[in-house]
């Protein structure tokens, strides 16, 4: 990587970090020249505008879900043991990106839910594009047999992408010390219900 | 009601609808005294202070999904219809009361899942309270033996909540034109559920 790269990942990695807390839109050019020791003039280079700042860590955080999550799942046998893979990838996702303000994409889609702009299609786009990665999966467990022909592989992702959420409410907000053992008998129930015909 | 309380109400009622939008912390007295052509001073002497306003409000928000879900919901006969009044009245809630942020509870859990203080203790009490309300609920249902014995009250209400994150994550950010329908069927997979042994 040349030099310019890398800077630009560090620069990544700390806006990354700072908007789980502060949000997308609590980012600064400025603020994160002061917090890295560089050059305001340096990171306009890098970045241009607020907003491209955003998109770029908003792909930069996708990224490493990418390498973290989907990836890595991608290369398990098809079928169920991918759809768990999924979950055990995801659900450890918090451990690969620790970040201080919690998951970094449900903090920025409670920010942008209601902010039309370019930002917010991203986010809309990456979300839809994962949720294509797990309905896709679940089509693998249906075509190898191990869920029922008539399980709903779009509804499955809805509601695994629900349990995630569920999960994080009861982690972050409630503490819960039961959250991660709620979510995973949330992910079961949803695969008991995959391997029976619909209802 | 004496002239001031309807008009700290007013004031509430206001701040709520905002608070959707900018977040609890995004409210100030000065900028509602703008906003609603009243006196700084008379602001100040309803609310004292930033941090008795935001509590304020959130105890208005939560006495408005009071009265609008939990009280009548509970009117229903107990066991299986009761819960599913919960959910019912609970989807319908946006409609009941229509924020131009969407649901605030969403909203504000999100702003300050990791801000410690006194509006986050009160937060997570209402949520505790609510969850504590569904489980109770789902208790009616297996005393009336319309669940299964085994069933999990406090499970089914995280399960449940996660299912209404999902609903606003897919209807609010994705603008998922089946997410009312996808929540629906979520639901019924959770009464499905609850209504077998315990796997």
């Amino acid at each position: 990587m040349r030099k310019g790269e890398t800077t630009r990942q560090a620069i990544l990695e700390h806006a990354t970090a700072l908007a789980s807390k502060v949000g997308l839109e609590g980012l600064s050019i400025g603020g994160l020249a002061e917090d890295l020791e560089l050059s305001k003039s340096g990171l306009f280079a890098h970045f241009q505008s607020k907003e491209a700042l955003q998109l770029q860590v908003l792909d930069h955080a996708a990224g490493r879900f990418v390498d973290s999550v989907v990836r890595p799942a991608l290369t398990t046998p098809r079928g169920e043991p991918r759809v768990r893979a999924i979950f055990e990838r995801w659900a450890d996702w918090p451990r690969q990106m620790p970040l201080p303000g919690g998951c970094f994409f449900v903090s920025v889609v409670s920010e942008f839910d209601d902010r039309p702009g370019p930002v917010r299609d991203r986010l809309v786009q990456l979300q839809k594009d994962w949720l294509e990665v797990i309905a896709n999966t679940v089509r693998t467990a249906i075509a190898e047999g191990h869920f029922h022909a008539d399980a709903d592989p779009e509804q499955f992702a809805h509601d695994l992408y629900g349990v995630m959420l569920g999960y994080h409410h009861a982690a972050r907000l409630l503490g819960d010390p039961r959250a991660t053992e709620r979510a995973r008998r949330a992910f079961e129930a949803l695969l008991r219900a995959a391997r029976r015909p619909a209802a």
